[in-house]
Order: C-alpha cells, then structure tokens, then sequence
C-alpha cells in the first residue's frame, strides 16, 4: 500500500502551493503580516523585509489585486502613511498555503535526516553517468 | 526584547529560501529524489509531480546545472531509460533550504491559528481605507 500510495500520479505536484504567495519575497510580506494583526506601515514592512520601495510596491500590488491584503492612508504625526493588513480572504489563504508547506516538510524531512547519499553506481548494470 | 526582534531590519527576509529550490515544480522534484536515494528514472518523476515532459526536462537541466543532481543513462527491459539521483549537495543545499522553510511555518503559524481578523479600521483617528 505505502508503494502504492508514494508513486500515485501528482504525489509531489503541491497544487496547493499557490503561486502568488509562493514567491519568496511574498511570502515573507504575508508572513509579516499575519504576526500583526493590526497591520504594518510600508516603512515597517519594507525593513522587515529587507525590500527595496519600488520592490515592495510592486508585491504589495499583486497581493492587493488578488484580494489578499488591504490598504489604508492615514497620518503619523502629520506625515502621510500607508498601513496594510490581510483580509479576512487573505489570511484564509494564507493558512491553507502554510498547511501545503508543512506536507512539503512532512514529506522531506524524515528522509533529509538520513545524510547518506550512495555513491556507487544505480543498482542496475550497465547504468552510466551522462 | 521581543519587540526588537520582531522588527529588526530583515527578520522576515528569508535569505535562504534558494530561488532554485523555492520553485514549486522543483520543489516537488527535489523532495521526490530525497524521499528515493536510489533514484528515480523520468517517467516516474513526470507522474509523481504532474508534470509535462518539457517541463520535467527544463527543470531537470536547471537542477542539474546548479549541481543538485546526478544524471544516469541505462536500460531497463532494452528500453533506454533516464535515471536522476541527488548529488551529495544537492542534498545539503535542500536539506538548509528545508530548514529555512520551517522558519517561516514557526513564524506564521502560531499567529495563523488566531483566525480573528480585527474588521474595524486601523486604531489611529483618520485612518481611511484606499
């Protein structure tokens, strides 16, 4: 059954790995943001995640349009600030994406703890590296 | 203390999610060969992660020019077969790259378990929503 079930068509596809939040510089955007509930400054945002202006803009533009985050304006002793905070639709999503990433993890990790690689050739004769 | 941690400049940059590694097509195919030290032949990592042949083969040559995996030619039954295996980095680099990825489920996943999303605006007067 155990074979049966590892070698079943699209075991290792993560359909769930949804590819707007996949992107490495989002996916610390989203991060960022559900550890605070009450949203983030672009300021803030930006340091967290070590991001250029013009980079985090653009991430928070394709986070926006998918409906995942949403902005507000409003000022900080009198200079003019942008805040943003998931969505109720977003931070859903969010959740199943982390439940994808964690069967990644389930799936690799036992098998990442033996450090053995074999270094001979394929059990089968006559294989040669190409 | 805590505070200072949480926004340090960086803290959710995630440096060693390996944009190789952190695509999702080749995530699946990294964790396929990692559950398999023995190797797998193309066919079968084509239906394990639901991909296309020239797909399978772009991702293949991408893995295989970052030095992450071992390419074998044979035969199996007379019929010419490819066979991929991890190299011994390839396996340390995914092993790291793991690691960093449970970083960010410690991360966010404390945080995803309180699903109450704050609907009203930001705690500041004059806060609008843009």
């Amino acid at each position: 059954m155990r074979k049966k079930t590892e070698h079943s068509a699209g075991r290792y596809a993560y359909e769930g790995l949804d590819r707007i939040l996949h992107e490495k510089a989002r996916l610390g955007i989203m991060t960022s943001l559900i550890t605070r509930p009450d949203g983030l400054l672009f300021v803030e945002l930006k340091q967290l995640c070590a991001l250029t202006d013009g980079n985090l803009s653009r991430h928070m533009e394709v986070l926006r349009e998918a409906g995942l985050i949403e902005m507000w304006k409003g000022y900080d002793r009198k200079r003019p600030q942008t805040l943003y905070r998931l969505t109720a639709d977003g931070r859903r999503r969010f959740v199943d994406y982390l439940a994808e990433l964690e069967r990644v993890i389930r799936d690799a990790r036992p098998k990442a703890a033996r450090m053995s690689q074999p270094s001979r050739a394929p059990g089968k004769v006559g294989w040669v590296p190409a």
